[in-house]
């Protein structure tokens, strides 16, 4: 038979494929869980109108659907505006709202750009706080999601939206036009060319900005030395930038909580720019050195966006982990502990009469908490069995009864 | 602003809710692990020809839409098809194949039938098997299950689609459709009007058959006594259809397998049909005595589905947990663990001047393994961030610096 297949831009997992994911998922779940966070769940289908109007270009990469009642719906595009609307629609919640969600979004995207059409969210987000040690907390929580998932380097950058904005004045873009100039050709140059402060210097230059405003604008992405070092130069360049004072005084802030231990982990990084158009405050990205897979978390301050997106009008803060790009780092790291090959054995009877023995003795393992699988193999060879054994994983296996023994199966393969 | 809500026949799940949802599906998937399953994952969009042709009236409750390029596609409708496809598409899988899969499934319903349009589903099958220790094993993971869950009484229900069809002979109704007319009555009887024998014999009647037919058909349904006698009498009743001979004997063979706890808990229940057409043999319910909400798992062997579906002629059986009528049975019957009351603790500053502290002294408590969250509530009075707190689920609160103790801290409400 023709092989069919799944929709392109969408993709399956089966067995040790399947476990890792689910072992990413519940360490950042219990993460979210440590910091406080309730668990939210929202439908795939949502009206239609939940999302029209708050996705600008995104809206065209909804998948739009009817129901038997000719009602039009949606695939939900991302998780942020769900929860939007059920904060909502849930007048009466204790505020600030803290809550996670995990879930499947869907984008209707051109496939050959190599973007998923179905693929995992995994946000953490506060609505209505507005004090910075929020901030703060959200990047322990970046830390705590990086250092349990097992990475033994990682750094967390992190900006400033404001920062962007001075630099752009301070380079004579005006108006928020102007911060969308550089934070672009920043975020193109992150992202697509990674050809860092080059990049962005081309980028720039082809949008038809003058000499001396791209010269102004690389000479202070590029400042180097250490994170206050960084900032105090920044500073005496952007003294006469009220906004950039508050961008640079508020890091300084959120960053006064933190420990030595996650400060050591911090980099300002002023090429940061993020994609997303709606952060007003600080922003981060977690990334891991040494694997090429781009930023695994990411987030920041959206002082707007819930009141934008028809919600209250609450200053918000939060951030949302890279499912697919953590598994490749933790793969190319070779980070997958030994518990996915934990002792599974196979009770696979090979001669009929051993079939109720070997069939209880299935049930004595599981009960014992051994993963067993039992499956009747009557006419193979103990060759055979093998084979079947190490395809699908198995560490143990048992085919007749001599080999019966709990504690250490005498007739066992490495799988 | 106006509530905007979900699309009818689809629900959202926050906090406790959402915990005890993924505490039912955790305590199942360890179960599923347990017996050496496999995980899969497919995707929610599908290719439309995957789904066509493959579930006769079901098909018309298929959400289609299309994509940017104009391919059909459709929400997946359950997850049986998908593993028959998936299965078809990995031909050099080892088989048997065994595999559990949880996941949401979607159908365009009539809302107003109380039917959902966005559920979940938690498959365990095996393709591949034909002996009937493998049909036992399918009633032990039953069992595995619901104790498991905690359940502390509950009935599996068995019966054999044989014994049916060979019913209907004996009553003078021949062929699929004989076996489909009782089945049906039988099923109505059972989910619908809950009308037991009688139900069964008014719905037959109404159908036109003979007198003498339904009197045959309601003396066997109702055959009364234990296991074995139940049995025995059926066998005298049945003695000249070979097909129901079979049945018997199958169902013999396959609780020969089962120690005597799980069989304390067995019954034959001739009257039992299960809805989906595509069973072939031994058919199972999971039932909790005294909780009003039908069954809380179903299964069964199907040796042709897998075929007809597009997939290799390949025996199979396997069974389904019920997750929404699982915890509306945990529910009535109070079974919900205290860890899901575990201790929460909410650091709240109400004072700036303690701002630094308690967001270290959080951080502390994270460490410990306790879950905390931190929310700076600023001016706020110790009543107010208590009621936060309640209306969260925190068990403890800290507002001030004086309260800061990790063994017990001092200012606490049970919320």
């Amino acid at each position: 038979m023709q092989s069919v297949g799944v929709p392109t831009g969408t993709s399956e997992l089966f067995g040790e494929a399947m476990l890792r994911y689910t072992h990413v998922l519940s360490v950042i779940e219990n993460v979210y869980r440590n910091f406080g966070f309730d668990p939210l769940s929202t439908t795939i289908l949502e009206h239609a109108q939940v999302f029209n109007g708050h996705h600008g270009e995104g809206e065209k990469l909804l998948f739009n659907l009817k129901d038997c009642c000719g009602s039009p719906l949606v695939l939900r595009y991302d998780l942020t505006v769900p929860f939007a609307r059920y904060v909502g629609d849930h007048p009466n919640s204790p505020i600030p709202f803290k809550r996670y969600q995990i879930g499947q979004v869907f984008r209707d995207d051109e496939v050959n750009r190599g973007h998923f059409r179905e693929f995992t969210q995994c946000d953490g987000d506060m609505i209505g706080v507005s004090d910075l040690s929020a901030d703060a907390d959200v990047i322990r929580l970046a830390y705590a999601g990086l250092s349990a998932l097992g990475f033994p380097n990682f750094i967390v950058r992190i900006n400033h939206r404001m920062i962007i904005a001075a630099i752009a004045k301070k380079a004579s873009l005006y108006g928020s036009g102007g911060r969308l100039t550089i934070q672009r050709a920043m975020d193109y140059a992150d992202k697509v060319t990674k050809a860092g402060l080059d990049g962005i210097r081309h980028d720039l230059e082809t949008q038809g900005l003058s000499g001396s405003a791209v010269a102004t604008i690389i000479d202070v992405l590029g400042l180097t030395g250490d994170f206050h070092r960084k900032l105090s130069e920044l500073g005496s360049i952007l003294c006469s930038e009220p906004e950039g004072m508050q961008g640079i005084a508020e890091i300084k802030e959120i960053v006064s909580f933190l420990p030595k231990e996650i400060m050591a982990r911090i980099e300002i990084d002023l090429s940061l720019a993020r994609g997303a158009d709606y952060y007003t405050g600080f922003i981060l990205e977690g990334v891991i050195p040494g694997v090429k897979v781009g930023a695994v978390l990411g987030g920041g301050r959206y002082d707007r966006l819930v009141g934008n997106l028809g919600g209250p009008d609450l200053p918000s803060v939060g951030m949302a982990f890279g499912l697919e790009r953590i598994i490749t780092a933790m793969t190319d790291l070779n980070l997958w502990q030994t518990e996915h090959n934990k002792r599974r054995v196979l009770v696979a009877p090979i001669e009929k009469a051993s079939e109720r023995l070997l069939f209880a003795f299935a049930g004595t393992l599981r009960t014992q908490g051994i993963a067993t699988d039992y499956v009747p193999h009557f006419g193979s060879s103990e060759v055979a069995v093998l084979d079947y054994a190490k395809r699908r994983g198995f560490t143990h296996m048992v085919v007749k009864e001599e080999h019966m023994v709990v504690a250490k199966p005498m007739c066992c393969s490495e799988g």
